[in-house]
């Protein structure tokens, strides 16, 4: 039977599917064509037609990582400090879906950090992420929300505290709940607007 | 020529320094039997005697990162807030060892997220650090340099400060230089010693 549009695109998503099954369940180290294979009931075979090598399945899986972490709904509660909030707030493990993403992005690191050109693009966009708070900084000072000083310096200090904040709820689930993760944030956000 | 157990210890300090070299330029991903191998100019066979598999060899390369993580010198310059903002520089990535050394942690993620034996040994380190914190974060308040508050909810946000700070720093380092990282941490400091 010829295969159809359709067939080719619902196999391109059955195998995202299986692609991010594996990373979710084993990380980076257990991303292989085999692991991905059997997650989809296929041959090894049939992979290599989509993966020709494992380097082209590991930027297969970061580019997914990357279109679900942009394609993810976000807060929008207001602007000021209260979008400085929600950003930080949509970074957090507060949910099945965030937690897996960032449980994706925290294995990710180790290939991202001994490849050059990965470890560039990663800065790239964490100084990306960074911009976008310190205009949410900028907009929290000039509302007298946020006392007057470097909004770089605080966006780069905010990225910091829910970047580590993530790493521990990864790694201590029931240490960090969804509600404790909170009020950690919104102790830091309390010490922003103090001094 | 019988070996005498100089000979043994000598061969073991070398192996540990081949380990660290490899696992600091290639991650986890890049630790192998056979690039430990070539680090060491042996053959894989010879390796075999030490790490019969791969898990071995993971296994010793993480105890050889707790090791160095524990010997580390530390800072010591007072107690209460001093004592804490000491605690929480030892982590930051401010000099080449302990950058290597927390990039070898960031690169552990990968494998310890995927392996729940693994995550709950690293989930119950981190909640030592946290103690250790919350006992100087304490101190402070005893001393009057910290307003009151939940001394455990305070350190947990420290930690969560240093660690982002220090994935920030390591993918980063021309954005992250030694200086910032510490005007980063001296701004958290003083949001925590106004509200």
């Amino acid at each position: 039977m010829p295969r159809t549009k359709g067939d080719h695109e619902g196999r391109r998503r059955d195998v995202s599917a299986a692609v991010w099954r594996v990373m979710s369940a084993r990380g980076f180290a257990g991303l292989t064509l085999r692991a991905v294979a059997a997650e989809l009931g296929a041959t090894t075979g049939l992979l290599t037609h989509y993966f020709p090598t494992k380097q082209a399945l590991v930027e297969y899986a970061l580019d997914l990582l990357e279109q679900r972490t942009l394609s993810r709904p976000r807060r929008d509660s207001g602007e000021g400090l209260a979008a400085l909030r929600d950003a930080l707030l949509d970074i957090l493990p507060l949910a099945p879906e965030a937690t897996e993403s960032n449980r994706i992005w925290a294995c990710s690191w180790d290939a991202a950090l001994s490849d050059p050109v990965l470890s560039a693009e990663y800065a790239r966009k964490y100084a990306q992420g960074r911009a976008r708070l310190a205009e949410r900084v900028a907009r929290a000072q000039e509302l007298g929300e946020l006392p007057p000083g470097n909004s770089e310096r605080i966006a780069a200090g905010a990225q910091s505290f829910v970047l580590g904040l993530v790493v521990q709820a990864l790694f201590d689930p029931t240490g960090f709940p969804p509600q404790r993760q909170v009020e950690i944030l919104d102790d830091y956000l309390a010490g922003l607007s103090a001094h």
